[in-house]
């Protein structure tokens, strides 16, 4: 990868940080933003809506406040940049803003977070993305998939870090289930003329629905605002699919906000445990053998998926030969 | 309310924060946080669980960050100190953050949201309460309806304030079914086995499920650590019923992150203008006239009642007369 990545232009330091990115989301099974994405960048690299050789500007509003301007760089690289300016300035500070436009598609917001976490910080990302679900009320896909990303230091090396996407399922599940003739769940999905539907097809045809109605929508809205208005970033729709649109960049607004755990009580740590110990200890529903918090789940893959190796489907092997032929 | 929250031993100032606080509540079309709970806050005062008089302690531990004890205060004039120490921090710093610990219910966290945007500000707010929905797994309550609340200025005078509980209905509407005989939707809630349920009886019995699954869950689970964690508020489904439970404070904690909107652009304004018009002008399914942003029908409904007699339910004004006789 970071051979292939260094070809198309980005420097070493640079490719080693797309690298490092795109094998954590294989390694957490988010295999959407892994390697099924390195020809994409760089296609969008040789069609010059990604900069390989970015001159990324980084302007210190205040000791807390930080701006960048990504000069259309690659997501990662941007986000990298930015997320350690965040930690820097909370651990100075107490808490840090870091606004960043004219970045891309950086993959998985909880990736960022468990930098800061690790740091011992508590943090939010945000980002937008192409349009893919449609807001309360209309029937027309605008807002991206938005995930909000929130993550806490718990004192164990397991962070808790919710990275969660505002569209009821993701895109895929309905592309399987129209494949396969199955039923998609009420309450997903409208069909083209803007009715609920239970067929995957009609489905594909139509809008994503956010998670429940007004509020996930509202949701979704929030975050389009978060990364891409405050920041000077696309919103409101206007951020390019990086798969279909090479019309020019994406500029995608990035907002990270972090903030020292120990600022308000002196024992973080002891009360974040008994917190999350409580819950744990709540009784359980029929099937469930533990409750877990958020992050749990793609750590126990994480540490599955580093003993094993990668699956990587025939076709993405290809591409990656390809690449680096 | 004034004379009746000063017989109760609040001096006038603290007397009109409150009053004015739950008459927004009835303007705004929440009659549950407005008149229907003066006689529990004053049971709570009677009963020695909430501060007339509070010593309230603000801690500035920088320009931008605040600690506020609020030494058991009635929660209104806690988030009300609050609200305004962000408002000044952000205004000075472009970011402001004020933890509050030892206060009590304090109505919509809207109402706090909308001084700040008022002020030209972005606001988060976030509170917790009383077990209410159950964490994904479980089948017993901990988690409060804890909403989410963001705001920010859009450049008119109605704010953009989206203030959304993590459970999917509120349990005032699983009573109204429960004694209609009517069914309530799949997914809103467990029966005391844990099985899923459509029937409000069999609810009331059971819990109440948060919005979208694990991800809702994961949304109350972070409002719990915002608010209770990081303060020094309780947490963990340690917050006391304000109703039922007079065996101690409430020591809810509040936080509350203020932004200023023109911090990485310059013309914030026209972004949001430009973001609302081009989401209202979406295509819209059948039956919807205009797509809303949050705060749009809260707004509507305020401006609808001020201009009207608000109407009191026989047995709240009875609780008036009694407590002001």
């Amino acid at each position: 990868m970071i051979n292939i990545l260094k070809r198309n232009g980005l420097n070493k330091v640079h490719a080693k940080i797309c690298s490092l990115a795109i094998i954590n989301a294989e390694l957490v099974g988010a295999p959407t933003h892994g390697l099924s994405r390195l020809k994409m960048y760089c296609d969008r690299i040789q069609k010059k809506v990604i900069n390989p050789k970015p001159k990324i500007k980084i302007k210190k509003i205040s000791q807390s406040i930080t701006q960048i301007d990504a000069n259309n760089s690659i997501g990662f690289v941007a986000a990298d940049i930015g997320i350690k300016q965040a930690i820097n300035n909370a651990k100075k500070t107490g808490v840090g803003l870091v606004g960043i436009k004219n970045s891309g598609h950086y993959g998985l917001s909880g990736y960022y977070a468990e930098q800061a976490v690790k740091n011992n910080l508590i943090v939010f990302c945000f980002t937008n993305a192409p349009p893919a679900i449609a807001p309360h009320g209309a029937k027309k896909s605008l807002f991206g998939t938005n995930p909000i990303c929130f993550g806490t230091p718990v004192s164990n090396k397991i962070p808790f870090i919710l990275d969660t996407s505002v569209s009821v399922i993701n895109r895929g599940k309905i592309r399987v289930a129209a494949r396969t003739g199955k039923k998609i769940p009420e309450g997903v999905a409208l069909d083209k003329f803007g009715k609920p539907t239970t067929d995957a097809k009609k489905a594909l045809a139509g809008v994503q629905l956010p998670i429940a109605g007004f509020r996930g929508s509202g949701l979704a809205w929030m975050v389009d605002i978060l990364s891409g208005v405050i920041t000077g970033g696309n919103h409101g729709g206007k951020v390019k699919d990086p798969f279909d649109d090479f019309s020019g960049p994406q500029n995608i607004g990035h907002l990270f906000i972090t903030i020292k755990p120990n600022l308000f009580v002196g024992n973080y740590n002891q009360r974040i445990k008994e917190n999350i110990k409580r819950i744990k200890k709540l009784p359980k529903i029929k099937g469930v053998k533990e409750i877990l918090y958020p992050g749990q789940n793609k750590f126990n893959k994480y540490k599955k998926n580093l003993k094993k190796k990668i699956n990587i489907p025939p076709n993405i092997v290809e591409d990656l030969k390809k690449l680096n032929a």
